[in-house]
């Protein structure tokens, strides 16, 4: 990058990541400018991941890039949206490793053409702290359609799409805390650094979903956001929460299986979906997911009231902290 | 701020900026929804600002929060539009000083009153880097009505919006390398920290601008973005440049009057427009300037070929670096 400059980073790199949306205007103005369809509404969600916070130092510039767009389509994912591209700001670090500007302009161009998003603006600064990516993500919705964490009623039933828990061992697997034989090591990695934003179920959930949240705090943490913004209470079997292969090969080596499921459904960055679907619409939902490729589980359910009970084996557990906290 | 955390923070400080847009969803929910009027189309923009770069350390945090949220509402104001909303997505410093989240929320508080604007979502974390915020800023137009820089036409005018080079004398104030009476001291240094976004020129950039940009990398360099996104030329008379009395009298005590000048041209962060007006609008648009409060004055024109001629005095000067750029 020696000498080229802002403008030529732009022009080389991230131009080309917005030639498919003519509103981006080739990154060359003040502003893009975006039409909505007719009879759709805009959903819009923006985070920041931060090194040393929200990925480790030394993470391959690329998956930095592709988990940055990742997590804020989950986001989007939740609500049911129809993804269309992101503005991205980006703060390097000065003096930087080599090719870290190359890298995350190679995964934003990976991760858009895997989810038909185009570059629409955004900024490009340095400073000597961390590396700092703050995206802007953008999707719509059919008017009033959007699924709101607010909207779950008592006897909705909680499932989960995915397995929950594989990006909290492959933290530990990155920090070097954890070892698992080498094919499980991958697949905990893989989930920590590539989440799969449930973009393809926005048909489904809109259809079968009363309210929905993403799963970035912790399974526990998010279905109590969803359970809180409804103003109910709910229930979750951990018995039920759908595992990896390779979580539940590490689960089986623990001890305390209780404490041990307690840690998965804590340990956030699952990027799955804490859903609250309609009685009598499981099957459908489940089978709506199944046709997209992802399996989505019943682990619980919504009830009157504000309580939070997790069970395993027909005992309720005292959780102390349900979830990661950012600040 | 200990012991109340993020989410603590949000619901205090921050969802009471967003109780006006119904779609932000009390910052509940995982993703904004809005709604863009019949015929109108989105304008979006986004922009970071990081402490030590684009402002310095020790700076009230409430003017921080405030050139944030206006540096964009200005990227706005450049296309023509009206803004609506923004969203927020800030890094604080761990070990940041007493007073900096509160003074954060109280500048945004003010400022959403004085531009009209809600906060939409966003997001909060940490580093133990420079203070980080970056701003997405959100407006709309009549569909097809955005004033875009590559919109310029040979023979149109060169206008420039309130007053040029301010901010750039304000920094050095700041800095502690220039001294200033009292009054001019005050008023470069509001300059710096508050600029002020020409929303109020919207319509009347709809009406007479064929191109426009705000003048953040300086008046040069900005009128140049303008000049070759149309793929023209420009001519800029130095003589011609509107300046404040502040500036006014420093320039009066500088040696090199065209060096003096060309700092003015060249020091950035002014925040004004530069905007190519059709030939012959030049008086009704500075009428309808002038009926928004805002000066507006002429300082050359756009032409074929692609040369930027900064004059001064009947003389070509020669400028090696017409701007600001930022890494």
């Amino acid at each position: 990058m020696s000498g080229e400059g802002e403008f030529g980073y732009i022009a080389r790199r991230l131009a080309p990541l917005a030639k498919d949306a003519p509103g981006a205007l080739g990154l060359l103005d003040d502003a893009a400018i975006l039409s909505v369809p007719d009879g759709r509404e805009l959903v819009i969600t923006a985070d920041t991941m931060v090194e040393g916070r929200h990925f480790l130092s030394g993470t391959d510039p690329a998956l930095v890039a592709r988990k940055a767009l990742r997590v804020n389509l989950s986001d989007l994912a939740a609500m049911g949206t129809d993804a269309f591209g992101y503005l991205s700001c980006v703060t390097w670090p000065l003096n930087g490793p080599e090719g870290l500007k190359e890298g995350f302009a190679d995964g934003l161009a990976l991760d858009q053409r895997e989810f038909a998003v185009s570059l629409l603006g955004g900024d490009i600064t340095a400073s000597d702290g961390p590396w700092t990516i703050s995206i802007t993500a953008l999707g719509h919705v059919p008017r009033g359609a959007a699924v709101l964490r607010s909207g779950a009623k008592p006897g909705d039933t909680l499932m989960i799409t995915g397995t929950i828990g594989d990006a909290g061992l492959g933290l530990k697997c990155a920090l070097g805390e954890l070892d698992l034989p080498s094919d499980d090591h991958e697949h905990v990695l893989q989930r920590l650094h590539l989440p799969e934003p449930r973009l393809a179920l926005a048909a489904a959930l809109r259809e079968f979903a009363s309210a929905c949240a993403d799963i970035s705090d912790g399974l526990m943490a998010d279905a109590g956001h969803v359970a809180r913004a409804s103003g109910l209470g709910f229930e979750l079997d951990l018995a039920a929460m759908p595992l990896s292969p390779a979580a539940s090969r590490w689960l089986a080596g623990q001890g305390d299986e209780a404490a041990a499921r307690v840690f998965l459904a804590t340990a956030g960055d699952d990027y799955e979906l804490a859903v609250a679907v309609r009685p009598g619409t499981e099957e459908a939902f489940a089978a709506a997911c199944a046709a997209a490729g992802v399996p989505a589980a019943i682990v619980g359910g919504f009830v009157e009231g504000g309580e939070a009970r997790t069970i395993f084996q027909n005992e309720v557990l005292d959780i102390a902290a349900p979830g990661f906290t950012h600040f």
